[in-house]
């Protein structure tokens, strides 16, 4: 058996996705993935060979879930911060998928440049949740980037993917529900017609905490808002629907 | 106990609101309000005292519903067609509540000119839900006004409510479920920010069919989405939310 702490630094783990018996790299104390990317991912449904390419991609997580779940051509993520392409480069080599998905330490505003325009099928991206002038933060640490519109703003993102994407071809996000007003004009805004919505809420009766949109570029208005979401039941178990996500893993944060 | 024939046409009918003894007049072949009427209103909440604007009024249903929710001071109701107009003052004074409720003839495009800028607390729509250049439909027919977007858009709603509006006085509105990315931009580019949605399904597991969305003019961006509305539960029967509305009634359709 491979000893995949030669993969490791001091200060990060080795966590299970119990999904096709992947492994990923976290550090604590920068960036774990939550919810939000597994939910992206399979919110995603990537077609078979298609080419995605991941925005923002911090430790690789929705690279990693999205060549689990289906059998796309090639995953090409982008992240500027290097510490966390470092680590999402170790977690793609222990998990042999080198020759699947290309980490590129890249400013998102320049991607389509540097990985050609109109030349993906679909987009992902995890965006940064808070505006720069919101709370508390050291703009140097990784965390602060990851979470903080510092290095982009939802419009970046919204303009990147605009470029990278061909015609017809599909961006799914994932964002705070707080910002769906925004999410959905700044898509607009950049020509990627929102198609289908789900609300995500952590359980029957409560507000909603995260929002899913899959946008198409150049398409006709028109969505269709799935339904609701629920990670978990009214009495605090994981709803039947996460239990399916998760086939009974630990993932769930 | 007073003859209720003395304000009917012919072709109409007189339907009890089942809330405050309320009745109301309509016309099977022109317009009956639906379910979208009454969520709008219970949506709406009107505080005491307020000064409310019902555009696109149809029959009166909307304004109708507030008075009998609400305490508000006065509710002015726009209605472009001369047809609707007649019925909906019939049933204003039927119920006894002109000292409440005015309807007006109007081009809502024109209704800040004539009722004043910067007035109103609240301001309500239910607007016509489908482009002018989609489906079958005669121009000239009540019906045909009052669904799709031939004496107004969308764009028109919301510049006429923005106008229409104090600073920090809110719209209401519903829309059909798939053309919620356009209601939510369009009242974002007139300044009016959304700030509350609900999506309503007509049972769990389905898409949702209508979305109410409450904005705010000049409000800062940020939006709570709140729980779905279920119109009916699993098994087909009306969901206790429903049933709290109806109070029993029969007026889901």
């Amino acid at each position: 058996m491979l000893d995949e702490s030669v993969y490791i630094k001091p200060g990060e783990r080795i966590d299970d996705l119990q999904r096709a018996s992947l492994r990923i790299i976290q550090n604590p104390k920068t960036l774990c993935f939550g919810v939000d990317a597994v939910l992206l991912a399979h919110f995603a449904r990537a077609k078979p060979g298609e080419c995605v390419c991941d925005l923002g991609t911090g430790n690789g997580i929705v690279a990693l879930l999205v060549c689990a779940l289906y059998p796309v051509r090639h995953v090409h993520a982008v992240e500027i911060q290097a510490q966390l392409c470092d680590m999402a480069r170790r977690s793609v080599a222990m998990n042999g998928l080198s020759s699947k998905i290309t980490i590129h330490q890249l400013d998102l505003r320049s991607a389509a440049d540097r990985l050609g325009h109109g030349t993906f099928d679909l987009v992902l991206s995890n965006p940064p949740y808070l505006p720069k002038d919101t709370g508390l933060l050291n703009p140097s640490s990784t965390l602060a980037v990851s979470r903080h519109e510092i290095s982009c703003s939802l419009s970046d993102v919204a303009t990147a993917s605009a470029k990278l994407l061909k015609n017809r071809g599909r961006a799914a996000l994932v964002y705070r529900a707080d910002r769906t007003a925004q999410l959905l004009s700044t898509l607009s805004q950049a020509r990627l017609e929102p198609k289908r919505i789900r609300c995500v809420h952590s359980k029957p009766g409560t507000d909603a905490c995260l929002i899913l949109v899959e946008a198409v570029k150049l398409a006709r208005p028109g969505v269709v808002v799935r339904p609701p979401l629920f990670l978990r039941d009214s009495d605090g178990k994981a709803s039947a629907e996460m239990e399916q996500l998760y086939k009974g893993g630990t993932l769930l944060v």
